[in-house]
């Protein structure tokens, strides 16, 4: 199981946003490129992942590769996934999630919360991988068992966030020398496990 | 020079598209991703790129790193260059270009005459590689020296295309054992390229 943790610090907690204007969104459309990025395959699903979009301090949407339905790659029509979870919020209770759409769910569930959880949904072992410039680069350390990749949107970690992450992370990694848009790196670290043990020059 | 070469079976070839419906536009969505897959960093740009959206049969439009501005990160803002673009295909007489806006270029070239001028834009050796499911490796083929990467939309090759491409070509590769979409096969690329030569598992 891969999963992918995306802080969206300005993302939006209701659902009144315009599809027509995703970046003025609280940048939405970085948030639905990285759902995206994680699930799809051209022409398939890749049904072993999972994404959760935590928004904001107290609220996250999931995303579940073997259950999500009607899923495109195109921004706008994730941002109405995302707008519909967020439309059913007022479902979710305590730590208990809503279904919004096939496979997606709303919890107010922050960082914290969703971290924990992230542990709870795999059996056994899984490694905390938090995705930043200056980490290791991804090529010197062993193929992450279980990896969760935690990435912020445009914005930098919070110092909160930062303590929490160092605090919780097996590994801080980097995945190049350029810095790469969350979206961008939810594609390379999936391409890093999907080539892993292949022979490289 | 890193320059990507993707062709749009059903895009638009001229500006009557609705912003509110990309991928109902001929798929123009995927094309927009791959742009910014080609040409956008996190807080800065690649300007040692260049792409070619090859729309139906004779009509390109270039994205020059170098000398791109206003582009973001967002399907929809990406997609209104390429209406502008559209709009000035009038001003495009032969193969000589018209600039739309700075830095994005329209011209009457199909693949033929594309595939012509990468290798001109380019001093020296450059190397055609083919993106393809049923390609060599990318990790067994030596490191391309400036590279174009070619990569259909959401269909596959044609006939005639896949002919002219196995004649010119130097390498035809895969990413991965996954199937990728275009815009991920892109940013694969790009990593690949950049962390060439640093030691892999």
């Amino acid at each position: 199981m891969r999963q992918f943790l995306v802080l969206g610090h300005d993302a939006p907690t209701d659902p009144d946003f315009s599809l027509d204007d995703l970046p003025g969104a609280g940048r939405v459309d970085v948030l639905c490129r990285c759902v995206t990025a994680a699930l799809l395959l051209s022409h398939g699903i890749r049904e072993d992942a999972r994404i959760w979009l935590v928004l904001g301090d107290s609220l996250s949407v999931r995303f579940e590769g073997s259950a999500v339905r009607r899923l495109n790659p195109d921004e706008r029509s994730t941002a109405a996934l995302v707008r519909t979870a967020l439309a059913e919020r007022e479902e979710a209770i305590g730590h208990i999630d809503a279904e919004s759409s096939p496979g997606v769910f709303v919890s107010r569930r922050g960082l914290e919360a969703v971290l924990d959880e992230t542990a709870e949904r795999v059996s056994g072992k899984h490694t905390l991988v938090t995705l930043h410039e200056n980490g290791t680069p991804i090529t010197a350390v062993d193929v992450p068992t279980d990896p969760v990749f935690v990435l912020s949107d445009h914005r930098e970690f919070t110092e909160r966030e930062a303590e929490l992450l160092a605090e919780r992370s097996d590994e801080r990694v980097r995945l190049g020398p350029e810095r790469l848009h969350a979206n961008h790196a939810i594609t390379v670290a999936h391409n890093y496990l999907d080539t892993a043990g292949l022979e490289r020059y």
